[in-house]
């Protein structure tokens, strides 16, 4: 099929590069001309200006997938969208958008007959290869008109097994690595739960290998004192274990490298998300804690002493003259 | 190489089985005549009381594996082996013991000369056919003894993609599934880190899927209101996406036989080692929420309605005129 | 002064009552002619409609207190207003609104020169007598012409101690119980942290008295169970303790009355603020997990059984084979 | 009465002070020589070494109490009373040892026929002027026969308002701030949950101004941000709001002094109660977040980046080549 893609960095270039060699053909718009180049030279088709990209597609409905960071520029992109198709056209955003942003966005193309596809997209730099996860939400039909482009960015079922009793019940596309998840928005909501997910499992093991870490302190026993070599328990979890994972294979590739890591500065960001996820499960009054203290831990890495914290200083000092830090208490001194 | 086993359940039964399909000779014990008739039929050799087990080992050092519940049981065993083994011999605890238990037994077993080993065992009903992932605590020279055992109960390399980097500088056995962790002890710490994260993976999945399951809500305005099918979202995020694992397989085999898993009552059960874990971060001072929060999950899974929760409602009666439950609030009543 | 309430609620009607019983004149308007009957009886002038409300005013400019339930009838009623009043006439929101609405409404209303204050109210049941702590957002000259309002509602100085270092610093109106927070919106805001607060500390006192409860269970050691009673152990904290506050005083009331709470089902409810805080605080990126967990037991506490344990019951059964509430494992069982 | 006190810090040396000044006569012991002159001229009688402390001592039975920091010293002086003591005499920890050592020496001291009996003694520097909140465990006999002691040591009823119901049910000595709790530990373990709700309080409040001071953040938007006064907040809400407490009353102290709260590093110590506290918590299955998440805000308060941290970014970078802390991203990323 054609379609047009509006935003060319790692993960809307590489979906290019994936579909071109695949036999799909793509116009291609970035503000980087370097980003174009690269893609010309694999066949898809530069354009000059966003008003230039619809003429340039020749297929009907035509297609656009916007693939830019969620939030102000997207919004801008999809609205102007409005203007330059037709009633029939399809726009994709296959970003991290907030899916209340789908609904809404959708009603507005909506006006002007213009359909609109949400496609939660997992798999990151691995995707061109192995690739991509896909979520979608939008209506039966424009779904199932652009089968051909989702299967072709799906990874497909290659090597792993199936699972049991799938095939009497299940539908062949999850099979394949993309899902038809409901109406305009489901598509992203299932995304960002998955990203609430992959949180929370991320500072799982965060805080296992931080514990494995800390055995060798000073302040623990002698004999309960282990220096552990967490490269090592990485790779063997690896291998038959009930925590086996793609992000454990990750950790273990990064503990094999640096055991101490220390090209990390340790500050972790954040994305939408996460917080999101916390937003719905407030919304439908669920319990999140894991959810919420894997984005909890995040908030608190990038800071180096909260005010709380200070709080919590000056009333241990109001109640007990607990000066924090104090070296040398006097004989005898029994805490509050 | 020949050991017993002492305990022929679940695990030390498939252990049996797969040692004496792979050439190593069993003497084993059970109070289950049944569990000892099954394997004897495989080879392994019934002895009727527990003095019995050590004339019917022939070489020397003899091996005794005790896999049995932690607690009383494994402790009363591992007591009374102490005078009926000889100076040099091995005893393995293969169960979930603690490993503070681990370091006080080996000690009291040097007395008489006896060595000890700790055997974190992972693979639960899987491990007979997939092996078992080992972590393995004790000296150097009786590990390295007892390789051809470690060797043939763990999994193997298999199909798992090598981790990038790991030839160069890691032990080929972790490759194989099993690794020398520590001394005594050693090997169930880990395994108790490895459990107090599968704590951790399995509730993000959990408050995850609840969250994607509540969408449904009524509550929510309508065209926010998403019905989601969790076994397709389970079953597309095997493939590619970064929260694959084993533990989401799991989950997608148990979602496409039952979408509302109404067999299960939601009363969750846990064991030592994920209380274990919270008290060994507790000693490091690390943070652990989300390793914690898994716990008391479980926990709360557990009781209809707390004690606390009962409190929280007697002060809101006692600050707002609250009435938990009450239907028809008067007209214009504002929260306190 | 004079001024108009729209709500004759729990709150709403002991705020008329207290300003009546202190010298200023009240018009009142609620569905309930029961509600304006007993307030007419205390001075105030009752009027049928809403209409009626702002002729029925004599000073100016005219004052009207909406005291209703945050949400739909407080934005249709503050909307309906800006139609009934004239420029430089003031809406005070004393209900628990979301600031955000505040910021949105004071702006509509700005279009017909129309003031807008948010007033957070605390006090519930006891306001009426002790009077309100209020927290209020709103240009300083709006404020400033209410003051003989607030300080009426204020509880004023009465016994408690100054705080050392006030005096010289500090504005007399926060001795006396009430502050101007900021610009509109700070108002509401600062209550709404104040009940997200509430709901941290609540958790807290529920949390210490579940452990001391459970300290009689059945499963700990002999030697190491009590029989506590929590009645005495709240009285005597509220005396020279560090954990005394009105929240524990409350709860020793409670604890007198009955020591079971067996009148409380252990539903719990939870209202705006507390969301709206949680919410706030990931805007923010601080970590506030205290907060979040107190918010979360209340949602836990109205679910039997969540999706989500069942689904950690049925991965257990698919790695361990362990169908949670089996009673008699088979000898020898060791867990995953 | 007359009483031997070991141990004249904070705590030992005001409990000595209050004691004399209502009658009673203690003699003294401390490594510090200067704190027992300065209890000498107070009129309690100071003695050079343990050995002199029971002949020191003219009452029957003799008492003893020790007021030492928990753990090591604690336990060694204890076990050393042994020697010194008679059968029929008593021996008080009035620190913040663990229960559960309580048991134990009440146990070991039991065999010479010596009394023992814990207390759970808050009131931090406060106490000398206030009185101390005063919670025991001991047997029946024993703790009636201290009660002059006790009663002196207590705040008594002070102008705290009464428990509504309280005098029909209730133990005097509750409303004088002193309960018998149970036997032996029982003090101790009422006291450690009372420290265990206090870290859960001081959470809540200080996550609550973390939200309000930033507040002011330039990452909100311009209309919602506000620049708020937390001492003018804290004052208020001491004044018939539903979070007032002698924590928010130090709060306000310290927030009129310093509104950065400057002095303090915000690294925030913990002791034994707190960790024990979780450590019952899930002895007893119950699920305390709250109190939990209040000790590991602690313990993350303390750690410039933990090793965790460091994994999280590590796996970020694993499968989205995310460099934390990267300034200029690439036009038209998309994260993951």
């Amino acid at each position: 099929m054609q379609l047009a893609m509006i935003g060319l960095g790692r993960m809307g270039g590489n979906i290019v590069l994936r579909l071109q060699r695949h036999g799909h053909s793509c116009v291609v718009y970035d503000h980087s001309e370097a980003a174009m180049e690269r893609l010309a030279k694999e066949g898809a088709i530069p354009v000059k200006t966003l008003d230039d990209l619809a003429p340039a597609l020749e297929a009907s409905p035509k297609i656009v997938w916007v693939m830019l960071p969620a939030g102000k520029i997207t919004e801008e992109t999809i609205q102007s969208l409005a203007g330059k198709l037709n009633a029939g056209d399809i726009v994709i955003d296959g970003g991290n958008s907030f899916y209340k942003d789908d609904i809404r966005r959708s009603k507005f193309l909506a006006e002007s007959g213009i359909h609109y596809v949400d496609v939660g997209t997992s798999g990151g730099v691995w995707g061109l290869e192995r690739g991509y996860c896909l979520m979608i939400g939008g209506s039966k039909e424009v779904v199932d008109h652009l089968d051909p482009i989702f299967k072709t960015l799906a990874p497909g079922r290659g090597e792993i097994p199936a699972t049991p009793g799938w095939e009497a019940k299940g539908d062949r596309r999850a099979e394949e690595g993309y899902i038809h998840a409901g109406p305009v928005g489901a598509g992203h909501f299932v995304k960002m739960i998955h990203n609430g997910i992959e949180y929370g499992l991320m500072q799982a093991y965060a805080e296992g290998f931080d514990i494995l870490r800390n055995k060798s302190s000073d302040g623990l026993p002698q004999d309960e004192r282990y220096d552990l070599d967490l490269a090592q328990i990485a790779e063997v979890w690896r291998r038959g274990s009930v925590v086996s994972s793609w992000l454990l294979d990750l950790s273990a590739a990064a503990l094999v490298k640096s055991g101490e890591l220390s090209q990390f500065s340790g500050r972790v960001d954040d994305s939408g998300e996460g917080r999101w996820t916390i937003a719905a499960a407030i919304e439908e009054a669920v319990s999140a804690e894991v959810l919420t203290a894997a984005l909890f831990a995040r908030f608190r890495s990038r800071v180096d002493h909260t005010f709380g914290e200070k709080l919590l200083s000056a009333m241990r000092f109001g109640f007990g003259g607990h000066v924090e830090g104090a070296i040398v208490p006097e004989s005898g001194i029994v805490r509050s």
